[in-house]
């Protein structure tokens, strides 16, 4: 078997502009460690971007769409039409990330790789990949040709980025059912029974959230014998919009551009793009501790600390949308802030 | 023994716009709590600002500062000309807050309410109400007429934010040696041991946090017997910078302005405010959970849930501004999300 693009070797991060950077926190008129994990994160910025101070102006923000046949099962509380109505709302400007990529001055591509409308959306990408994913409850939700289409297309909106310039990437998602998909997927790479990773996604009740967990339990005992390799798993558990997001985590640490992760959607594609390249985890920054109940057990596998912890379970991007403002306040302080010396404060008591 | 002023009745809270801005949350496009606490903030905005869709354009910050008698004692880790240098570096816009407040387009005012320095400075308003308190450790920390006096040097900050058409007050903190004070304050208020709710303030080691830790214990043996009220403990064990905060936030809510409490100092003076008067409460947003280690129990007395927890403690007011943006995103996603039926995006299943 050829080796896949997606297996090739990662950016290296700049060591030496992230030591700089950590020395100049060190001087900076405040206690050591003060700004917390301000302070960490800016000198990964600085790695990142290989300037002992990073900036944090441009960010590009891609969203992916795709519909699930696994709602075939039942297992959303919203009808499947919202994924493209969803769309329209995405670049009419009236979604939640939507608006932060207006307040952000961010900018905001809309891709659909497959849903069941028929209707082509002004301003959306439209992939048709397919009219959304197989029900993955009673075959591979994707075939290989569609699943490598859509690492691709998360590639390709990661190189648009990187080619204007974009500081920061983050990427989102739509597609009702999707977190019954992730949650599969998640359960698969972890080697987990559903009813640890399940949650209530959109919204379900407990009768919903236990038929929701059977059908993950069924799509499992389904597809485990042939879940021995990350690719599998992700082309017969994950979605579209999934893969898109996998394929664009991919890219951003082979093209250098870091990737602001979202939530529990978002995390599950993060944790199937670090098994297929390991290399990949290096670039990833972790927003958001989702509501959803599974997040947890995924970001702890990527050994990922997210900064926010909000009860936020919108995704689109959202919850990493909400973050840029913070990264962009520890950049300022970072480079204005006067040194000790600069402003004559007296150091610690040796 | 006459009413003192911050006994008076706080301003009550707009429960209709409250109410109106939970309907209007419930129809923007997105699962009803999706947006986690930036739901629940904007539905506290609207009620404080009696404004069913809530801005948050004028944000005013007062950093107030002040010496400490208790460092003849050891406690802290830098000495104690920092206070003065750093009033100089506040003004000068090498400091974090500085560096947030101009981010933001915020007013910055900055108070001395007794320092050792004897220099004035530029910019900073010199309201000499001692040369730092008395040594908490021997004597009280304030006489009555300078707790009193440093009381109402915070509410007229809160009058003068107000007067200029501020929608949200936050008070910054600097003093070498306040989270002594503070953390023997919060003893006496809370009748628990100094073990139980010291922290290494700018940097102590083991060592140090021990004797401050004693220093602590052996105060508040000397001062509990008199501490039968509030104000008392406010008095003997506080700051002036502290008891400004306390004014404050009790201004803040018999004014009618929002207060958004930073850090360990700031809600130790709020825990102070609302024992004083208890519908203090009901205008205090907490911003984020300090690195200092009693701060825990603090909030827990004041029944409060930060919105932040990034390991910050720097005091100055940082933690607070760096909460703005996150209120700003609330407000703006509250404002301009499409409803539903504004979007013809489908509702959930019955």
């Amino acid at each position: 078997m050829t080796a896949q693009w997606w297996q090739r070797a990662c950016q290296p991060v700049d060591s030496a502009a992230a030591r700089q950077a950590r020395e100049r926190q060190d001087q900076l008129t405040k206690p050591q460690g003060a700004l917390g994990r301000l302070e960490t994160v800016v000198v990964q910025l600085a790695g990142w971007q290989g300037k002992a101070r990073p900036q944090l102006e441009r960010v590009a923000i891609s969203v992916f769409a795709g519909d699930h046949g696994v709602v075939a099962e039942g297992v959303s509380a919203f009808p499947q039409a919202v994924t493209g109505e969803m769309l329209r709302n995405f670049v009419r400007g009236g979604a939640a990330i939507s608006v932060l990529a207006g307040q952000l001055g961010a900018t905001l591509e809309v891709l659909d790789l497959g849903t069941v409308g028929e209707q082509a959306i002004d301003g959306v990408q439209r992939l048709a990949l397919g009219r959304g994913t197989a029900n993955l409850a009673k075959a591979p939700a994707m075939s290989v040709e569609q699943c490598r289409r859509a690492l691709q297309v998360g590639a390709d909106s990661v190189a648009r980025a990187r080619d204007a310039g974009a500081q920061l990437f983050i990427g989102g998602e739509m597609g009702i059912g999707n977190t019954t998909s992730a949650c599969a997927l998640a359960c698969a790479l972890l080697a987990r029974p559903a009813a640890e990773l399940v949650g209530r996604g959109t919204g379900l009740d407990d009768a919903g959230l236990r038929h929701k967990c059977a059908v993950i339990e069924r799509s499992l005992a389904l597809h485990r014998p042939y879940c021995d390799a990350p690719e599998a798993s992700l082309r017969r558990l994950g979605g579209f919009e999934i893969a898109a997001l996998c394929g664009a985590y991919l890219a951003c640490a082979q093209q250098g551009v870091p990737a602001l992760v979202d939530g529990y959607i978002s995390s599950v594609a993060a944790l199937a793009a670090v098994r297929l390249n390991e290399g990949c985890r290096d670039w990833l920054l972790f927003a958001h501790r989702s509501a959803e109940a599974g997040h947890g057990a995924v970001l702890a596998a990527l050994d990922a600390e997210p900064l926010l912890d909000l009860g936020l379970r919108l995704g689109e991007g959202s919850g990493a949308a909400l973050v840029v403002p913070l990264l962009r306040q520890a950049c300022a302080l970072h480079d204005r802030m006067a040194t000790f010396a600069e402003a004559a404060v007296s150091e610690r008591d040796a």
